[in-house]
């Protein structure tokens, strides 16, 4: 198969900032591509050869993309699988393959899959509705604190609460969910892992996160984690058994939690490119974007070592600024050594929204960890 | 001024490979973007905010083109200069500055700037039309071999002949051009230097470069130059001093012999991203395509200093090959480790083309430059 310079479409579905950064490489080996997403301010409408306004949820408009492209990849889960499924009886090839996105879409189903599979993960209990969670505490069956997670549509922190009083209930929608066990983890890692439609398999080092208490977002994801190398063999040995098991194709990242006592469990994954795996651009020999490209095209598998440390610092919305963005301080950060700021292209700013990211790399762990912070205390995401 | 998801436009003269690398930046920041090429089938017609077609020659076209953004810049020397300076003067911010776009876009008006301000250049004779040249070998003023040299309009190896016989002078456009000494050289490097529009100066480590015997094209670019350190502070020393002379705004190119004793001489130079720089997009901190849009926007530079050692080996089309193009064996060197093809998305190859190019990065000099060897020999740029 030629897909350089040739008449192969590659079809993706999601035209946000991963969808972007996917159009880089695709640029860069001048593959056709056709996106499709529902705002017509998507930041993939340029870069694309082709670009559709539609809904990704909407059978007959994610049917319809299909049968015009090559293969179908995704760059955001919330699409309407049962079109992907009828595509892929048809002969189109679909990576991630809707089997895996069965597994994963729904976080409930995502969670009885490493139970049954005997993966470690945090104890839940699932609910049809949220409104039965009161229910299940008054009579004892849940015990506070707990995390509440929406089963579908979570994104952006949205989806996601702790909940520590019975009134943290209210105003949480009343949809499908777990409530899962709080851990009172030493760190919150994340492996991701490349498969190929070859059944090749690599993955990257560990990467540490650190979340926003509020926001539930991603601060700085760290790579590569600053824990224990034994401990970073388990977590990596983990996320490849979740990846053989679910057997993608494509990325899976692979949310990981190291407990107290060192033991690893799996949060979520989530089988595209990820924020988790930002710091690539900049810090890898392959970045996550061409390495997703290569695993669903066939291709050998890129190198995932890093050339140096690199730190990503999410770029999200002020607090009590909502409208036209300003990025404020921007001209001190490119200042600093190593910085390299990447702008998604939403011209409205509102709190927390993801508006884009930047990357640290140097030599040195330590002083590179100390620009993040300067970069993270200088610039701010305003509205205008 | 604000750059980032703003209005500001940014104007570029050329859709090439060159342009569709500097819009990896302006998507990676948001810029806004406006692209003016001859061809409708231009690598940078997508990825870019607006694409016009246009003759870059062509007075009106660059006239009207310039006004409608806010600042200028270019990836080809081969524009209207006339209509740059027209808009220079009604306030339209052009980087490079016609100035030194007159100094280096003539080959003769270069050479004797460089003798004019005590640069060390190989000597030179200049001839209003290349007839005259049979008259001056016959007279004796001009000795056999030397290097013949369009004074306008050369590129892609274009413009450029050796001269061993007078025979060789057969085909060669009555057009003005120079006459140049050979110099048999130790080695060819080269030295980007980046200035700001706020004077800030900052250059790459030296490169080394190996050239295609027939073609005079570029076959590896190596960073860092495998040279002595006192000859590489000297190539820098000597390029500085023409990056201060020209005065330029944004990249300048300078490329350079190492003749057998050790001197620098300088060849010639760009003023804009350069083939010689595009190992940075996968070795340095900051790649030149972004370093060229930092300079023009008065933005802080960024560090040059590479991560890895990296070898640049240009994709041309191979001989005896002209129509549809196939990558052969891209699959092979895919699988080598730290290896990035770039495919500009030119449709049609004929001999000697810049197709792409391909990056070795390694932490391992000696280990890429094989690499790279392997690269050369595996992939064909071909017709169907």
């Amino acid at each position: 198969m030629n897909f350089f310079s040739s008449d192969f479409k590659l079809g993706i579905l999601g035209g946000g900032q991963l969808g972007k950064m996917l159009l880089y490489e695709t640029r860069k080996w001048d593959i056709q591509t056709k996106v499709m997403d529902p705002s017509p301010e998507a930041p993939c409408k340029i870069a694309c050869n082709e670009f559709v306004l539609g809904d990704l949820l909407d059978f007959e408009k994610v049917y319809n993309f299909g049968k015009d492209v090559d293969l179908l990849t995704i760059e955001i889960e919330n699409v309407n699988v049962e079109a992907l499924e009828k595509l892929e009886e048809e002969g189109v090839k679909v990576y991630p393959q809707t089997k895996a996105l069965r597994i994963i879409q729904n976080k409930a189903t995502q969670k009885l899959f490493y139970t049954d599979h005997g993966i470690p993960t945090a104890p839940f209990v699932r609910f049809a509705y949220t409104s039965e969670i009161k229910d299940s505490i008054a009579n004892g069956g849940l015990a506070l604190p707990f995390v509440w997670k929406s089963a579908q549509f979570g994104y952006d922190g949205q989806g996601v609460k702790v909940v520590r009083a019975v009134e943290d209930l209210e105003g949480l929608p009343n949809v499908e969910c777990i409530a899962e066990e709080m851990i009172a983890f030493k760190n919150e890692l994340a492996v991701i892992v490349a498969r190929s439609s070859s059944g090749e398999l690599v993955n990257y080092p560990v990467v540490e996160m650190e979340f926003h208490p509020e926001a539930n977002q991603v601060e700085y994801v760290i790579c590569p984690a600053r824990i224990d190398e034994n401990v970073a063999q388990k977590a990596i040995d983990v996320a490849l058994i979740v990846s053989e098991n679910i057997g993608h194709v494509g990325l899976l990242a692979v949310e990981l939690f190291q407990t107290q006592d060192d033991k690893i469990l799996v949060n979520e994954v989530a089988p595209r490119p990820h924020n988790s795996g930002h710091y690539s651009i900049e810090a890898s020999y392959t970045n996550q974007f061409e390495q997703h490209i290569r695993a669903i095209l066939g291709l050998p598998l890129g190198k995932t070592d890093s050339k140096v440390a690199g730190i990503m610092v999410n770029l999200v919305g002020a607090e009590g600024h909502t409208g036209d963005v300003i990025y404020e301080n921007m001209e001190s950060i490119l200042d600093m050594q190593g910085v390299t700021p990447h702008i998604y292209g939403k011209k409205q700013t509102r709190p927390f929204r993801k508006m884009g990211h930047v990357t640290i790399v140097d030599e040195d762990m330590a002083r590179a960890r100390e620009v993040a912070q300067q970069v993270k205390e200088t610039i701010q995401v305003v509205s205008k």
